[in-house]
This record gives C-alpha cells, structure tokens and sequence, in this order.
C-alpha cells in the first residue's frame, strides 16, 4: 500500500515548476490530503497541526508532533521531518515551522497556503513569519484533479474491495433468510460490511494506512433511507424493505465509492417505479461523463433524468462529487462547477430520489474518465432484478 | 439522548449577553461542535456547510444542505431551519446566508467568525456580505470551557459505557485463553470494543446522535504501543504482551475517554517498572486538576513525575486535553496553556511512557474538575495488579 518513488517525485516537481510559474517562493501545505499527495505521510488528525514547507528550491520539511515522529519515519515519508513537542506549545508549531523556512533564507518570502487553512492558523503563521506575504493558492487542489497512473491502480483494488462487501452485506441478509433467523439491524449490517471491508485491507496489503479511514458504509432501509445522511439506526431489516447500501473503501487512502438499493422480497409498483428512474439517471449521467463537458452541463443531463419523470421534488443532492485522496474532493458535478471533464479525472455518479416516508433510491459508480469515455471501477450489478433478494 | 430546552435557552441567552458585551451584532456559527452545542444539531460534516446566524436580537437561523433538511427538523433544532440545495452551488451558501442576515437588517453589522472558519469559507463570506465587518472572536470556545449540569449527566453516563468498553475488551482476551483459542488481533479487539460500545448506545438510548462518533478505540499492544497514535495491526496478541486500550465513547457528543494498560501475562521486571511510572504520573497530575490552577502548571507536575524517574526521553506528549463535544477541546493540559481550571471543566489525563522497541504505558480517566477537587468520571481499576490478564 505505497505509492512508488517515482510518483512522488513527479508530483513534486509538477508543484516545484507550477510554484515558479506563479511566483510563488514555496507553499506551506496544512491539509492532510495535501500533505499525504506529496510526501506520503498518512496521520491522524486531531488538533495537532502538521506541516508541510515546500520550497520552490527544493527545500521540503515536514513539521509534525513529537507523537508522530516515529510513525512517520516508519511510513518512509518524501520529505525532512522535524518534530514539535505539543500543542499548544510555549513556541507555538508555526513558530518552529517559521525557524525551518527561516533557515532556508525564504523569511520575505511570497509563500501560499492553501483555501483549507483555518482562521486561527493563519493567525498563528502571520505572527510567526512577519516578513512573508502569505497568500492563497488553489495550485494542491488544481495538482490533485487528475489521478497518475499509480493511483487508479489503487482505486482499481479498492473498487474491487468495495464491491465485495456490498455482496457481503447482501449474503449476510440472505443467510438470515435462508435459515429463517431475524434479519440485522442496519447498525449490524454496517458494522458487518466495513469489518468485512477492513479485514480484506489487511489481508491484502501491508503497511496499511489511511487518511480518515479504511472502509465505511451507511446503511439503511425503509423509512430511513429516505434521508441520505442519516444514521444507521437499531431497526431491523424486514421483508419489503428498500435498502440502501451506500459503501466505501480506500487503499492508501484512495477512495471508492459503491452504492447500491436492494429490495428485500418482490418489489411493490412505487419500489419499481422509484428504483427504475434513480437506476436510468444514473446510467444516462454516467455515460455523459465524457472528457470536454463541464460537471455543470453532465449534472444537468443526470438530473433531468428524475425531473421529466416527475420526481424532481424528490431531489435531495448533485449527481456527485470528485473522489481522490478525500472521500469528497473537487470537482462537484454539481450546477455551480464549470470545470471541464480531462482524461484522469475520477468521479462518483450518484444521483438519488428521496421519498419522504417510504424510502430512498441511490446508485453510486466511482467512474474514470479516459479519452475513451467514462470507465466505471466499480461493477457490481446495478439493475432492479439483480438486487431483489429473494425471501 | 436529548438535551432538554433550558439548556438550549440558557447557553444561547449567555452568548447574546456576550455579543452584547463584546459589541457584535452576531456570531456566524460554523464549527460543527458549536453548531451541535447552541442549537442541538448533530450531523455528517462534509464539504457542505452548516451555518448558524445568531443574532445579539435574538435572531437564529441555520442554513442546512437540502440534503440534511428533514434529519434537521427530526432532531427538534432551537433555530429556524433554512436550506440551500447543494455545494458548491450557482449561488453560494454563504450568498444564501447573507440574505438570511440582510432579511434582519444586519448586512453592514459587525459580525463574530471563529478561529476555526477556513480562509475559503472566510472568502466567499466576505464576497456575500460586502458591507459587513467580520472579526474573529473566541466567544463560542469560552462558553464551551465549562460544562453544563446538563451535560456532565450526559458525560457520566458516557464514562460508564466506556469503562464497560474496557470489561469488554479484557474479556475478549480471557474467554480466549480460558480456552485455549488463538488470541484477537489488535484489529479484532478494536472492532469488537467499538461493536460493544455502539450497541450499547442504541440499547441504551433513544435518538441516538452524534458529531463524529459513537464510540471509538485504538488498540495496540507490544511494540505497536510505543507509537501513541499508530493504527491498530493485523498483529494477533501475544502471551507477555503490554496493551493499550485508549478508549473512548460519547452520548449526545459529550466525550469521554478511559484508557488502561494491561499485561498479558506475569509482568517482567521492565513492565512493572515503566507501568508504575504512568500510574503515578497519573495520579500525580490528576490529583492536581485542582480549581485556580493553571493548565500549564498541572501538567509540568504530572510529567515531572516522568522526568525524576529518569525517563524523560520516552515522554511523547503532554498530560491532557479538555473534553466536551470534541473528543478535543481547550483547554490544554500542556506547558504552552496558562487556562485557569475552573468547576465544571472536563479534562483527560493521560501521561505516557513510550519506549521504542518495548511498548508504551498510558493510563487516562476523564477528570470533572469541581469546588470539592478533581472527580474522576471513569473508574476502571488502575493499578497493574488489577490489570494484569492472568494465563
């Protein structure tokens, strides 16, 4: 679960040559995506700040707390690593990530940051580097767009795994049933899915690390599906059941999504009818995925799918969103992003029709753009008849 | 798991007298913690904002995604409930949150953001509401410092299920030995942990929420342990064994943490000289969590205790950190933190010893800090006699 030498290197001297371009003397990068693209250093996150300062010369030092030295060693991180003892600290992280940058003559320096940064970071940077013009650059999040090769690779297995444990989570209600023992809770259920999906993690690979996690699902049924983010909650599953299993894995860190709506027992007209124009909008946006087109006009084509059938008031989210190192990253195939389609780009296609009452419908694909068309990574069945589980 | 209304009308009546104090006209809520605290909104955090305008006239709307609209109005919020459809949108949230604000009369007001807004959601604030003055203000940090009769009953009952998570682990390992099976992963023994604990909180409660978990564990043991935040292993657990087990649990998002240290097995000479080191450093520090103290001055006592054991170089972090509706939250038990404790603060106290190669050692209670002293809401046994899994 490592991404190659060469990887880092060509994505550090993409941000080396993009920083001259604009002027830039170096970046100090905060986020733990950012950070995890260019230098490989996965961590968690809590209200310890680690830093990143990549200098347009070369220079690159990764700031992190005593706590996670070691683990960064061991992690084989792409960059000098320094250490903070705590936070808040007496001299505070900025202040010791000041005396590196210091250290490399770059004090006056026009230095980015990036749209993540909090408020009170930015606070904490200023008054430790009072000489610099801190300024913001989009350059990490224009960088990340399009996935290196070695990257879809991981995608690839990590579609593969998330697949499995949707049918994981189908035979688990399809044991119950064929013994006739109680169906799962939806709790029960995820909790069955993401083990499922966590297991395979770490029989598959090693050195297994994350950003936010390693496999997580949603699921839930009947009424409650009917909110796309609510909670799985302690009912039990039923025969008649609409069920949305809306999963996720990433290896190293590159996520996948696979969702999926079962119906437990012979569908009824309204779950035919619900499931069949979630199913068609989420097919006829796939396919408009194509290199050239913009987020905006391909969410339009996806949703206009569920309006001219009449359910445009069962609309409750975009067809859906980029997904990368973050489970959620741009671009947003959603109305207000212009960003046009390239070669590389990976996207989840979820469109969804929310029935207040009686249940949610959800179909979701992690879909490659190539110059060839959308490739969808994940697979697993997608038609009505193949997502009745028998009872 | 419900707040009751006083609350709610005794916390948001306290920010408006301090709005007031402070001369804004409002606070512009956008940290998912302070939203959950004012107002009793509890949801996923993505991408998409959550605001909540709170007026010093009293005024209280939240601008929730569509997408959240109807788990919002399911969780009884104490403020008017507003929507925009998606992110990143044609026209912003921010732009929909200025026309909340401007409908009040308020668009060139001087209006509080914290220090956790990031510099994207500052710019498109600032790009929405033109005419306004935004200034950083600490208020909503200040408010949270000191918890809520209300909420240390919710804190106390989190405490229990947390130490219950603990039996739970140690009885994983013992109904093992006890015959003769292979003993859990540290993977298998997080999950399972977790799984108690999870379940725990629906059996237990109606209106199950939360701000990022229910209950969460890491669970390391051998040389794993040293690392204080490394990831749970595929590494099943060993006879001679020192293990973590940093837990933690929350109901209705008031946090609690209780981590003990076990032996698996007769402790050698080196296990029982490091563990008695955390315990008294523990003790130490805890005992002093004592009201007119400073952060700064508890903590230096407490890993005093470490450093006159001549084990200074194997301290990773400070003592501990306060606990509320984050799993972290000011004040700091730390060096840099000169916070006054006062009654009705929460914090961890966790001092550890990490010895690269052998394990770590680390014991923490959740500490309520009243008139009377430092009241420890967890009450696992802490020495190692207890804590020794006998084979």
């Amino acid at each position: 679960m490592r991404l190659p030498e060469e990887f880092y290197a060509r994505v550090q001297g993409r941000l080396r040559e993009r920083l001259a371009a604009d002027g830039l003397d170096g970046v100090i990068v905060s986020a733990p995506g950012d950070v995890a693209y260019l230098i490989g250093f996965f961590y968690a996150v809590n209200e310890r700040p680690v830093y990143l300062w990549f200098g347009a010369d070369g220079s690159r030092i990764a700031l992190v707390p005593e706590l996670d030295a070691e683990y960064a060693a061991a992690q084989g991180v792409h960059a000098e690593v320094r250490t903070y003892f705590e936070y808040p600290g007496v001299r505070t992280p900025e202040q010791h990530l000041a005396d590196a940058i210091v250290s490399f003559g770059t004090s006056r320096a026009r230095i980015g940051v990036t749209g993540s940064l909090t408020l009170a970071a930015l606070t904490r940077l200023e008054e430790a580097l009072p000489a610099a013009v801190l300024q913001r650059t989009g350059l990490l999040g224009e960088l990340r767009l399009r996935k290196e090769p070695e990257e879809i690779v991981f995608h690839r297995q990590a579609a593969a795994i998330c697949d499995d444990m949707l049918a994981a989570g189908r035979s688990l209600i399809e044991s119950a049933l064929a013994v006739g023992r109680a169906l799962p809770t939806e709790g029960e259920l995820a909790r069955h899915v993401i083990g499922y999906g966590t297991d395979r993690m770490y029989a598959d690979y090693d050195h297994v690390v994350y950003t936010t996690k390693l496999a997580g699902g949603l699921v839930y049924a009947g009424r409650n599906s009917a909110r796309p983010h609510g909670l799985p909650s302690s009912r039990r599953l039923e025969v008649g059941d609409t069920l949305i299993l809306s999963l996720g894995s990433a290896v190293a860190s590159r996520f996948v999504e696979s969702e999926r709506t079962f119906v437990i027992g012979e569908p009824n007209g309204e779950q035919r009818a619900y499931f069949e124009v979630a199913r068609l909008a989420q097919q006829v946006g796939t396919a408009a995925m194509q290199v050239g087109r913009t987020c905006a006009a391909v969410n339009a084509e996806c949703l206009d799918v569920i309006r001219d059938a009449g359910l445009g008031r069962y609309i409750r989210h975009r067809q859906g969103h980029g997904i990368g190192i973050a489970q959620h990253e741009p671009p947003w195939v959603e109305d207000g992003d212009e960003t046009v389609l390239a070669p590389g780009m990976i996207l989840s296609s979820e469109p969804g029709v929310y029935v207040p009452e009686h249940a949610g419908y959800r179909i979701s694909d992690t879909v490659l753009v190539t110059a060839a068309g959308p490739e969808r990574l994940t697979s697993y069945p997608r038609t009505l008849e193949e997502n009745v589980i028998a009872v």
